[in-house]
């Protein structure tokens, strides 16, 4: 294919033409898909369904060490979810709380406290003039939501193939005091499915943070979330690292089975040393009299370990997959070649991060939406929504079925093709 | 019986002697009870087992108008539980919104909210030198460790068999901006059983906060938690009242299953404005996905309406109210005319609530303990655990069985005896 920049006006101005009529056509079938959030698909949903064949009025609904799961009490979690949770993340149980059903919360929770509370005996961050946090871009929308929502600063940081710019990262957090935390997604980022290098985790393990109530903000939504078998990310154990760098304190780590089990009902927890730990229950003890056990357990006999949680990853992988390499085949079909675009094929988690030329992101989202294709939003991937270069477009292909995405995919291809003639025909006027 | 004020000094000698002998002899049994907590018993929880039997992988967890349980979405509750508990409440669905497993845990971020982000729009109160609430004596531990928490002055307001004193509770908040709540257990009121009369509740209603950002924190906990059939407490529609006095945001009202359904695995919700209610969407939007909605699902099909409700309050009713009788029956055999305690018989709730003489509390309540059963703590039913007069016990029924609650109020009752003889005889001295 050639390259629209080394196409004439005349060239161009032909395409643009074909390329109209054949969006107005697909407008014409009045297609009404959505690629907005990395939701899981009736068929991954049907997937757990067996898990609500385990209890009965019969059950015998006690941990193993005989608390009651329907009663009150377990403030942290019941042991064996802590095991599970922490098997999950690669970390000892007893560094593990397991809350309610989503992770997001925990998050919520966490900044909350820091500004009513402080870290550990810091300063409540609400009687502070300035908070800010480090948010590497493109990242994920709700985490930024989060910082945006209780007024913290945000600072770009932007993402290399190893993970976040780590000189940037040890220059402000080292230096900063105002500098409080940084949200990561670790492993199949959110949205680019890059998976932080060994070097990047130790460096972030080393970091000696200005501020003492400065925490990193690890999210690892996608720990065992692999598209393959054959080729699967490794991440580095931040916990354990933190704590041969002599900062077990550093970081809290955020988990959740939403894309294991069920989005809406799963359960989520985090892990950190004694002391963040410790100074979490404090509130928690204040906050609620323990979460829903009765789910925690049901978790917990369903999937039972490790290899469990595994073998369901493999089934979600299997109905993945086939829709990433669609979204893919399509993108290498019509873009290939064109110098119009850049994508990253993930090894894992739940996005597609798209490129387009610097200004058209939010206008393809746009003609994507006139003919029935919903798409985050352009802009979503940073912080207050501001993509100054305006060219990330995150693309969700967990929701549709293969065949809405390959429909999808092709209008949006088709979406990327206009908007760019007519992009590259403005510039040589 | 006679009053133990009018023995003589040697028959109280007498009495304090053959007490201890008993006292030690009971102490020789090795008794292990707990009447702590408001913790439903396991003949309670067995009662909801059929609960689990409910779905199976063949279910179809889908609300009424086509919404996907199992997935995210629908933050504020699914629409048929938003009627269940707005029935539960007395109020319509739509200024309901379904949470998590706990009411508490809404009341917690209710006031986190004001926190960090004001009440509708106001100051947060972080950012204010000073926040007060209004406390009602005795009243529920868990409500003043929240605000105690949050570092919010608590301000104790004497119970009346109609409510709190309703003269103070005005005069504070009329005038006084810099309270800005009350907590309140309307019916069946924790710890004493008394519910607001019609007028206390209109007087709530009609209060003129000097406050923008006053709330009254409605906490219905025991809205259908009666003991008998023919003698239920009414009480007045908190939100219905406030709209008439034209006060509709003035109230947040707050209800849950856990003692319907699970302790431990229930759904709770918030019922107020739709001005209140937006307010709270705004936070919840950045803070969740949504809550468990599957949990929300099951209890709305197991119940199906109010009067499902109504059914099962009318079994725990039969197991609660025998332990409530003993206990009561023993109080009037062993304590009768002896001058020395009072107690109120409550119609529903979870406690009894008893004073003994005054400084004695403590004491009773280390007595207890010593010869194996735990109380709540002396001082518990007042913020900040102080109860400067020392009289208040709470007296929860619930958990033990019957023969083991019969035991627990057998040497309650001897406890009470012995440090009233002791503390008349040092009165003598």
């Amino acid at each position: 294919m050639k390259s629209y920049k080394k196409m004439s006006r005349d060239e161009l101005e032909t395409l643009r033409t074909e390329l109209e009529k054949e969006y107005e056509d697909v407008k014409g079938k009045g297609l009404k898909l959505d690629m907005s959030r990395g939701k899981p698909s009736l068929s991954q949903l049907d997937m757990t369904m067996p898990m609500m064949d385990l209890f009965s009025s019969e059950s015998v609904l006690f941990t193993e060490d005989g608390v009651d799961c329907r009663n009150y009490g377990l403030l942290d979690g019941i042991p064996e979810a802590k095991v599970l949770m922490g098997d999950m993340m690669g970390v000892p149980a007893e560094k593990v709380i397991v809350f309610g059903n989503g992770s997001l919360f925990i998050m919520y929770d966490t900044i909350s406290r820091s500004m009513t509370h402080g870290v550990c005996g810091s300063t409540p961050w609400c009687k502070l003039d300035k908070v800010k946090f480090l948010c590497p871009v493109p990242g994920y929308d709700r985490h930024f939501a989060i910082t945006e929502h209780f007024g913290i600063e945000m600072i770009t940081i932007p993402m290399t193939p190893d993970g976040p710019d780590m000189d940037m990262v040890e220059e402000y957090v080292n230096n900063d005091a105002t500098v409080k935390g940084i949200w990561c997604v670790p492993k199949y980022s959110n949205p680019q499915g890059i998976t932080y290098s060994d070097e990047t985790v130790k460096r972030f393990a080393a970091l000696k943070p200005a501020a003492e109530d400065f925490r990193i903000f690890w999210d690892n939504a996608y720990a065992i979330h692999h598209l393959y078998e054959e080729v699967q990310d490794e991440l580095l154990d931040i916990i354990s690292e933190c704590e041969k760098a002599g900062n077990p304190d550093l970081v809290y780590e955020f988990a959740s089975t939403s894309k294991v089990s069920f989005a809406g009902a799963g359960i989520a927890a985090v892990a950190a040393s004694q002391k963040n730990l410790d100074f979490m229950k404090k509130s928690m003890t204040i906050q609620t009299i323990g979460f829903d056990k009765i789910n925690q357990l049901r978790h917990v006999q369903y999937f039972k370990n490790l290899d469990g949680l595994k073998a369901q990853m493999k089934k979600h992988a299997d109905i993945m997959r086939p829709k990433f390499e669609a979204v893919l085949s399509i993108f290498d079909k019509e873009l290939g070649g064109l110098g119009i675009a850049g994508w990253i094929k993930p090894n894992g988690g739940y996005f597609i991060s798209f490129d387009t030329m610097e200004g058209c992101a939010k206008t393809v989202v746009e003609k994507c939406k006139e003919a029935g294709v919903v798409l985050t939003g352009a802009g979503a991937t940073y912080p207050y929504g501001k993509d100054d270069k305006d060219t990330n477009i995150r693309i969700a292909p967990s929701f549709p079925t293969l065949e809405e995405m390959t429909q999808a995919a092709e209008l949006f291809t088709l979406c990327v093709k206009l908007v760019s003639a007519e992009k590259i025909l403005q510039s040589l006027n």
